[in-house]
């Protein structure tokens, strides 16, 4: 591990502003793609079948020596780690930097880490979490402190912890990188991020990993040597395999611990970023950041947006101020990105709605995927491509996960009929790209008619006053359910119920327009996704409106 | 097979100056990356080993049922067949245009090729090649003639030969894509372009034509959508895998079936190309072109270089001209394109003539590639990177051919320690780049001193008067071998023996400068390569100069 970051980072470092520097060569194409079918399928919970592997094929099975876990925001050990890992011939599994000690021994506990780095803003978390492993008779894993900078005293050090910088001055000069026996093996565990309630460990391996790098590095349309902004949490999905992506192009990380617009603008300014991502809440951010804090781009800066459908008014509002938007759709078991919004020459000469109306959508897949379709869930029959009839994104390719850790019934239940299930209702338009409607559990149902949360929230946010919006099903004795929309206001603004409930009654059929309307804060995972679930308990709480 | 071509292409028909345009979406991604290993040892001569497939694994073998070859300059059906073939279950083989009709019988009995697809211009070698192969009682390939345009009518069709848009009139609609069972399955042949006596039939496998093709699209620095001139041959690595790249970035290809400067700047004006490649000699051709053929640039045109190490002047020219230049190395058994000389920031700030030593240099691996090495035969030792020290270029990875078809013992040969053996004999720099100085078999040894050939061509080629230069040895009593010079001088162009011998050995060491300089033709394959057999057996019947 010393010897490879020694020798092939080049390392600039920023002590005032947090930030560092990497330039990579191609160290992605020296640690993957070892081909020989093994030891792979011992790893409980995890197959290959059509789904991930067109077509299935027994292999044997290698069981890893060790699996290493990290809990830290954007950092650069946090970037390192991920090369240093997998070369050390272990896993990594990146954990979520807003969970509690509770959730956090869980995750250890499931994963079997035996090392795990933790950042010394989250030390605290980490040693509670440690706690209770022990309480529990589980045995720890071994505490690694990832201090706040290179040349910074550590701060709590006990015997127990060891220090990152510290760990690395006195690695072996002569070691060697371990390269995966197979492609197969697993490079890394992410946990699931929780708009659900069970955390689920979803495996990628080398080869997915590697397939999904270049597909992802080809969506973001980045040339030789990008530099890349992360304002995209590398914990997830592995920063949409960007972290190896930006190595094999020879490019520069920006890493940022918190990203605030005034850090955004300025990063931009300062290192000349070609490229970044982020979820639609971070877009907001920046549309809606006072003009003090923006500072001029030094050219069209690319954005990718994913993790929820996005407004169509935000794309316009980003490209105004010259960022350039496109839209993926994916989630953690597709490795982060499954499809992007291509765009087509011919659409140039659209008028401007007609343009955001096509950009909005989710698009076709990848590179690395084979498949994409939208199915019926029962039957498996393809959906037509009217744009109406709405079925579940199922998809089948390289770049689908291996499967969940040690959980075979759901790895099972999500590749039932060799496609992966994506839980995900879209339709289908004629030029065959796609166009999410719903998470299956977010449809409305009222009156037996199917209602889009997401068509709603699309009208509401199109409100001058509105900030954000969440959409979810109120129950209903008479409708069997109603939509209730969840409204942050912009600063400064005032607006009631009726008028949000008429603004929507004016551009939607009746019984699309929410009939409840509650404003305050609308609660969001790390990566930005809205909790539905706390939503709908809230709306179950207020009873029938009939 | 006419359903895909019926459904996926937009074609643009010029029917003035023979050109198609092309635009294809995603369908590398459908066509390949099947997982299942299986029957693909059973083909002769084709072996998984270390050197393309790390590590070797005993997998079970498929025979495919047919064999496809073409006889086609650089035209639409040409293009449309590297598609419609694999993707009918069957094996692309594309010969070289400049085959006689005895080369071309031999080349599809050892092929056993079932279909051949025969240009218009080239059918009468097709049939002379057909006829000896019924001399030789051996079933020949069905013909299928390829028009000279879709709506030209078939010049001299026969009962025994089928045309090509026709054939393609009678597809069925609803035919599926025959997807492979296993990525290792072939998916062409492509045979050695006569540098040496005797055609090797190299093999090539889906995995590996989806991994160099995404290498050679990133090594040319191709955007979404490309607009690509064709003036490498098709034939040639299948037109360096880039048939497939460019239809897996959307882009258009611009076909010509003669390559001159005129067609070259017409072609870019009109069609805003923004990527072409070519072998040193299409360079040659395009900056000692009359200024009458020229036309302005409408943007930098990226062009890609290879087939044999370039004078350092050709990229001054070229650069001057507004084209950005890059050089690329590689062999037919490394799919095309296997190193680049990728350009470093920092090397923006060197003097002039230090860029152009830099950049005439082979440089590092490309992304599809794990290993690239260069070492001494016998030892298998690395040779240090002083920039001195003489080895052999050995590559491993998955972008190595599959074997040589019905070969086994040349596969073996050519893996042999479990690397692929180039007979190309290079340096490799401090900073890891490697530089050719000659094939094995071109090296002159003269007084027991090795001299590049190409380090003495690259003086000659200085001279203003020299267009084309290629130096081998000629036997001598004293010296066991002399360097012998053979150049072509520009038009209007007077210089002598002396003058040139002066020349060098005013730049070289005197034992490195010619003792001999013939003025005449330098025979060339194909593609662009020197038949340097040609001319060591000319200086071979010089005699001794000693």
């Amino acid at each position: 591990m010393n010897r490879y970051l020694k020798s092939s980072l080049t390392i600039f470092i920023n002590g005032a502003n947090r930030i560092r520097r990497y330039q990579f060569s191609r160290h992605l194409s020296q640690s993957s793609a070892n081909l020989e079918p093994d030891l792979w399928e011992s790893v409980p919970g995890l197959v290959r079948c059509p789904a991930n592997c067109v077509p299935l094929s027994p292999i044997s099975f290698l069981e890893r020596s060790a699996k290493v876990a990290t809990l830290a925001p954007n950092v650069p050990a946090m970037h390192e780690l991920h090369f240093a890992v997998p070369m050390a011939g272990a896993v990594i599994c990146t954990l979520n930097t807003r969970h509690d000690s509770a959730m956090l021994s869980i995750l250890l506990r499931h994963s079997k880490a035996k090392v795990i780095f933790a950042d010394y803003k989250l030390l605290e978390i980490a040693r509670g979490a440690l706690d209770l492993l022990v309480s529990l008779e589980t045995k720890p894993p071994i505490l690694v402190l990832i201090p706040e900078s290179i040349d910074s005293s550590p701060t709590s050090i006990t015997s127990d912890t060891y220090e990152y910088e510290r760990l690395l001055a006195t690695g072996l000069a002569e070691f060697s990188i371990r390269r995966p026996k197979s492609e197969w093996d697993p490079i890394s565990v992410n946990y699931t991020s929780g708009t659900t309630s069970r955390p689920k460990g979803v495996v990628y391996s080398h080869r997915g990993a590697y397939l999904n790098t270049i597909a992802t590095f080809l969506l973001h349309g980045m040339g030789s040597m990008p530099v890349y902004l992360w304002t995209v949490p590398m914990f997830h999905c592995n920063g949409w395999c960007l972290i190896w992506g930006v190595a094999a192009l020879g490019g520069t990380n920006v890493c940022l611990r918190n990203v605030s617009p005034k850090a955004i603008f300025d990063n931009i300014a300062l290192h000349k970023v070609t490229n970044m991502s982020g979820a639609p809440t971070i877009l907001s951010m920046i549309v809606n950041s006072p003009t003090s804090e923006r500072r001029p781009l030094p050219h069209k800066v690319e954005v990718m947006t994913g993790g929820s459908p996005p407004p169509p008014q935000i794309f316009l509002k980003m490209e105004e101020m010259g960022f350039g938007v496109s839209q993926l759709y994916g989630l953690t078991e597709t490795y982060g990105p499954g499809t992007s919004c291509v765009w087509k020459p011919e659409w140039d000469y659209l008028p401007l709605d007609e343009q955001l109306r096509l950009k909005a959508r989710q698009g076709v897949q990848h590179l690395g995927l084979e498949e994409l379709d939208v199915k019926d869930p029962l039957t498996m029959n393809s959906v037509p491509n009217d744009g109406k009839t709405i079925g579940e994104i199922m998809f089948r390719g390289n770049t689908v996960m291996s499967g969940y850790l040690n959980d075979l019934e759901a790895t099972k239940e999500a590749f039932r009929d060799g496609w992966f299930r994506s839980g995900d209702l879209a339709v289908k338009h004629p030029d065959e790209y796609i166009e999410v409607k719903d998470r299956s559990k977010d449809i409305i149902i009222s009156g037996g008619e199917n209602i889009s949360s997401v068509e709603v929230e699309t009208v509401v946010y199109s409100h001058p006053a509105v900030l954000e919006v969440a959409v979810v099903a109120r129950p209903d004795d008479h409708w069997g359910q109603t939509p209730c929309a969840f409204v942050k206001l912009k600063d400064g603004s005032h607006v009631d119920s009726e008028e949000i409930i008429k603004f929507c009654r004016d551009r939607l059929p009746h019984y699309m327009a929410p009939r409840t309307v509650i404003f305050e804060d609308i609660p969001r995972t790390s990566t930005g996704k809205v909790q539905k679930f706390i939503l709908r308990d809230k709306a179950k709480a207020l009873g029938s409106l009939s």
